[in-house]
């Protein structure tokens, strides 16, 4: 059964994401599509880009990722697909891809002009309904990606904001806050890596944010003592401030973009 | 593989819509259930009438729509089975598919009354667990419609509020409001179309609400200026009012039945 | 195809729900994946314990459920697998289970030791997706219950609060608020059962609730005057009050844990 995933700023409350769904089926009944979200905030390109990325390698080789959060539809802005070593992504060239291009070993990046694959009369404002999702449907179903349109390479890219490293210290941003209030940085464990090399300890790090000092990285989030901001190393290797079963965006106001640093002694 | 989808106001937070699942599952485990919404607002029949069109036709034909939004569960209300060139729907009869009713070719609707297809002992306040997914899980399974129960003729239609023409204006509502604030009218491309023989163009129109006036219609959301209400015939052909990576529901402080004024010149 | 459910606070917005789905589909392609909540509110235990009592039962035998509200991740609470007479359920020991365990007839509880069946070097903070979603996968497909660990009998329960008689009248508690605002109370029809053989009618009882009383149960949401208080005994054996296409839950500013009594006269 193929699968086909849905990254979406429509929400769950229309039928936006439905009538997606209807059209793959249409195409290929055989496809599971599972959600990875559809509640991004509106036209957060972002947003998209990372949650993308946060799920997209954990599936199946060979799923078809879908991913619309498109500002710019039924303007100039290009269809897409990308393929790497092990997946297709389909959507508007405008950058939602653009963690995926990074991570990837191998990419192939086409401009979607065969229009035959298209719905009937594609309007102006739904391209997930008229123009993603039956390509979607028609790529799960084994049609080469290049039967689509052409490669191209100068697809667009995001800037990805990047930690600094000075001395000891590693500068880096809150890049994503989760449902938990969670205030995730671009600081990875592989940036902490050759600071660590001289015997130093996380516990003994220090994460300045906002004006406030955190002591020490812990190991698991029910070590924080309560009330207190805390911070680990989360399952994804990145950075993160936590307040135990508390939210640590709410309680410390802290926006996304928000600068972190991290002092490894 | 049946194809059975589902429009409630059940939410996502509780367990209603996962058990109305399960039980479908019980009877029928090869369905491929899809939401079409589960947010619909509480009680709100209308706007999951709304839904429920604008989604319904992209689904495979044979697909099984099982709508509840149901104030009147447990009272004299009847369970129906509506049936269409290509679909089933599966509901109480308040008007949810009034929509439908207008759009289908055919169309024979049936009172559910054979209660072994039901759940043992239903509730008085949970009939789409019940009886409707029951229903529509025998009913994806191939039991005929006309075992269910007579045909009836006296189904409950909603009351359909319709665009009015004069001269070269059309008079109409905002009728949905959608994830983004974009406001839906029931103005469609088919009711321009006689306004717009004598050389009309749809770039000199103007649309009036509330006390605003909005010159030309857009060909994309992204050719109107930023923080300025334009104006499109959307994907599914209808006159939508928005404001560009704005929110104009909230900007323009509309409720859904605010009037649309459309002159042609 | 094998079903497995979840249950959890991971929200609809982040990527952490997809990326548990994406690791079960990998280990497990033909797995039908349905969601029972992914809403419950932050670390709520009850909540999702509630939840997923509401459900469960009605998927078919042999469904795995897996349910992930987690305060304690990453600490010594132990992974577990409890197996009934009819369903698996996957989650950490921190009470999540307490309900299931009460309406068990058989039940067995595995301790997850066998580190083999997890991702490769799970994180402190998402078991779900490294531990968690790969056991429900293998179970799934069928590896033996008793593979994953060894059985214990120390598993954590919560307290759960129970209804008290006296005399002619059950005292109880909100234990749910549903979407709608319905209220939902932990006295049952059976508690009723043994008051009721004297001839006793539910439309001559009382519920009072946080200074209101309300005369008399009714038998549908709809039989309920507009802006009354209304009782029920709901589709799932609990009694229920309610404001008739209103909110019970604001308008009377009611939280969970409220004392209820009922009379029955």
């Amino acid at each position: 059964m193929p699968i086909i995933t849905l990254t979406t700023d429509y929400g769950g409350r229309d039928a936006f994401a439905a009538s997606v769904k209807g059209v793959i089926l249409k195409i290929n009944p055989q496809a599971q599509i599972i959600d990875i979200s559809n509640e991004i905030s509106p036209q957060d390109i972002w947003e998209a880009a990372y949650t993308l990325k946060s799920a997209y390698s954990h599936f199946p080789k060979g799923t078809v990722h879908l991913a619309v959060v498109d500002p710019g539809v039924g303007s100039g802005r290009r269809p897409i697909i990308a393929v790497t070593e092990s997946f297709y992504f389909v959507g508007p060239d405008n950058g939602l891809f653009s963690l995926i291009y990074r991570e990837a070993e191998r990419l192939r990046v086409h401009h979607i002009t065969s229009t035959h694959y298209f719905l009937p009369n594609p309007g102006p404002t739904f391209h997930g309904r008229d123009i993603f999702a039956p390509v979607a449907g028609w790529l799960a179903r084994g049609i080469p990606s290049g039967n689509f349109g052409e490669e191209i390479s100068d697809y667009t890219k995001l800037t990805i904001p990047s930690p600094k490293v000075s001395g000891n210290s590693i500068e880096g941003n809150i890049v994503h806050i989760d449902r938990f209030g969670n205030l995730i940085t671009n600081i990875t464990h592989k940036d902490m890596q050759p600071l660590m090399s001289e015997g130093a300890e996380l516990s003994n790090a220090t994460v300045a944010i906002a004006g406030k000092e955190i002591k020490g990285l812990k190991k698991y989030y029910a070590e924080a003592a309560p009330g207190e901001p805390g911070a680990i190393v989360n399952s994804s290797g990145a950075l993160e401030v936590f307040l135990y079963r508390q939210n640590a965006r709410t309680t410390l106001a802290i926006k996304r973009g928000e600068v972190v640093r991290l002092l490894i002694s």
